[in-house]
């Protein structure tokens, strides 16, 4: 269920981003009950002008190795869940990938069970 | 008011994603009610390492061939109206462009009609 | 908190799209009450095969000079601040970046305070 869209600075490595989201996707089945297999992502990589970010807000350094992620999820996770989910999500990335805890930024949107089709035309969620 | 994104691998045949919409517009004209000429789409394409999805997840074999199309509308749409603007986008998309059904992945974002602005500044929905 | 994705048809100054983002931050701060410093912005070009807009719909006379802006903020904002954002928009990018007010399409995602996390795997807005 989750579409999960991460957007970095251009890497010299091809495979760095794809790392990312394997993390990624490993934070959200441990954290808020993602089933396995239910991993579906789009990952992009942009040039200076096109990536832009505040090195201080909130007093935090942030550098060009920061990574957005941007979660599209069905609702009904707790508030409890969500932070467990950002803990692991960065942690898991400094541990695996070499990212800087603070170049970690994370935002969820949150759709209903109906929102989804994964495939065939249906409405898999729908009972 | 529909916005919508649709993502794919690369294909050689420049054409095809933009086909891949049309089919898209259509389908949401037919079923979820979105009036004439309300067309708006940001079409992209990736290599493998920018291209994640699970081969088997619910049991619906997938292959490069996938498309994710994830759609901004306004709030309001019933389940059952829903469920026929996935059909219709998988059978279009199977019938006008070759898309196996199993290779068309859907996601809803909606919002409030007050979300949109369509040109000069104005909430042109919110009366 | 915004996450703010721009797409434009490709420019032949490689600064123009950062020069509309720009502009859009300041409307933010200007009247939805978005903080100093909290800027983040993923900008997009595309080719024309990629890049979909009805020239009519409204009534409203739209150009490949056509700037998609779609927006995540915190939930709560009026439908007055709304409006006076999708002004502040409309009239920066003409007076700062020669844009065609009829040009400027926005989006508004809206989301939960406790779905943001700015770094550190911290959940920053939930106290």
């Amino acid at each position: 269920m989750p579409l999960v869209r991460i957007d970095i600075r251009r890497n010299p490595d091809p495979s760095h981003v794809r790392k990312l989201g394997a993390v990624v996707y490993e934070a959200l089945k441990a954290t808020i009950g993602v089933p396995d297999r239910d991993n579906f992502q789009i990952l992009n990589e942009h040039d200076e002008q096109h990536f832009v970010y505040d090195p201080a807000y909130l007093g935090i350094e942030r550098t060009d190795g920061m990574v957005f992620i941007q979660i599209t999820i069905s609702e009904g996770r707790t508030v409890e869940q969500k932070k467990l989910l950002y803990q692991r999500i960065a942690e898991g990335l400094h541990a695996e990938a070499g990212v800087r805890r603070e170049d970690v930024f994370i935002n969820l949107l949150e759709v209903r069970k109906e929102n989804w089709s994964f495939g065939n035309g249906q409405a898999q969620y729908v009972t």
